[in-house]
């Protein structure tokens, strides 16, 4: 059993304890680049596959579009994924990562630098929706509309520069929770610092709007919203008063690798927790069940 | 002549080509580390010497314990870069650059990751103050107290997510400028991608307060400051109006590597240029003469 895998374009797999990243790497020496998460299944008969692989390479190359870094092509990336998945051998979930730099300062000549890893995660019970977590709610020192005509702020990008996000995890906590919810200047939850952000109340679902709110497009958001609406549940995409998420039917913090968790409570106060909501929400994901 | 030079804390001075890094590093996964850049002299005997190193090493540590990273002891630090200036024959001015990383994400037990380069830097005419830059404004997308009470907003400390400032430059550079001077949703002018700020005006020096601000503290504008307090100037930390730019006697961008540049275009409009005082200001920061 492999916990980690290390794959390089232009190398294939090596070994995951292997130095392969320069000092002069911009995503190393600056956070300049991006990244990609997804979640990896193991079939019983060992075949390991990548869950909603093509949307996460389209957002890659959106991030990696806005970085104006000019990345492998869709082809390269889906061979080295191929090469990764032969040679993993994890018995349970895993998580991808799709890695994309601008490459070296000191050789400009070499382009960008593209890896991926494969890390297993610890086993979750059968039959149980993903973990239900307790949140802090945390300004993210902007306003909901920061990113509008800005795109130097890059807003909805993925970037390695993700430092503030394992701040805001950190201080989430430092505080007693198992993670954050951000809030805009003006009141409006965002998203975790590793989750998009949805929120159930009176039967209508909804979820903040990516763009001027800088939110990233959420992979796995999308999946649910879409189930949703199939399943004939109001959905709305709008900002979010801060306020609404105590008196709300459910919240959950979403993302691909831990599918969506229901959040119980918001800064010590309890959040209503309907057991077969959560369960059909878990479901629309391909969690739980 | 070595145009880069790498060494890693328990290694010495390494290829400045090899691959020193991991993929699971957290510096290079998540842009959780810090670092500091300093100043590399050569003197006509060869010898080189780092400006101000004890005070980028204070700068350093105030970094690491902010993301409460335990980092290497000053000795450590001390001996690697004595280390690494023996190694170093580079003719002219060359950047130091100190790197510490949280470590490896699937090896914690290994502690963080220490490192420094030394890059060479193009030739500067001799008795010339630092290049004049042509500068636009951005917004931060922030308000100016964006950073109170929010720690993990990681204000002030300088991270290597630093992806925002290469956006800003590059925003900059496309607008047909040299550099980027940010401003705040309240309209205040705060620092650039890569430089503090200092604005002249009726023979008063100001520069825009760190801490609320989120601004770095500047190795080199406090010793400009120190310098021109000291030759009787008026000396302000203070918020500068954005507006303010347009008006001054003078306006820098102040860097250890750079040192300070002085001002001659904010988004298009000619800003006075007082030559005998950018000289001195010049001089106030090592540089010059």
């Amino acid at each position: 059993m492999s916990a980690h895998l290390v794959a390089v374009l232009g190398r294939g797999v090596v070994g995951a304890d292997e130095p392969v990243v320069t000092v002069d790497d911009l995503g190393f020496a600056r956070g300049d680049g991006c990244f990609d998460s997804a979640r990896v299944l193991t079939d019983t008969d060992g075949a390991a596959r990548v869950v909603n692989l093509s949307e996460h390479l389209d957002r890659l190359d959106a991030s990696a579009a806005a970085l104006d870094i000019a990345g492998p092509t869709r082809d390269a990336w889906e061979a080295l994924v191929a090469e990764a998945l032969v040679a993993w051998h994890g018995s349970g979930e895993a998580v991808l990562k799709l890695v994309l730099t601008r490459g070296r300062e000191w050789a400009p000549n070499a382009g960008p630098l593209a890896l991926l890893s494969i890390t297993e995660k610890p086993a979750r019970p059968r039959g149980r929706v993903p973990r239900a977590l307790r949140a802090v709610t945390l300004t993210s020192g902007r306003p909901s509309d920061a990113f509008k005509d800005a795109p130097w702020l890059l807003g909805g990008v993925k970037t390695m520069s993700y430092v503030g996000n394992v701040a805001a995890a950190r201080e989430a906590k430092r505080r007693g929770a198992d993670d954050a919810i951000f809030v805009s200047t003006d009141r409006f939850a965002m998203d975790g610092p590793t989750a998009g952000l949805i929120v159930v109340t009176d039967g209508v679902m909804r979820t903040p709007p990516t763009g001027d709110t800088g939110i990233l497009a959420s992979v796995t958001v999308d999946e649910i919203l879409a189930a949703a609406a199939e399943s004939g549940m109001p959905v709305r995409v709008e900002l979010v008063p801060a306020g609404d998420l105590l008196t709300a039917d459910g919240v959950w913090l979403v993302s691909s690798g831990r599918g969506p968790s229901p959040i119980v409570e918001v800064d010590g106060s309890p959040i209503r927790v309907d057991e077969e909501l959560a369960e059909r929400v878990a479901a629309m994901a391909g969690f739980g069940g």
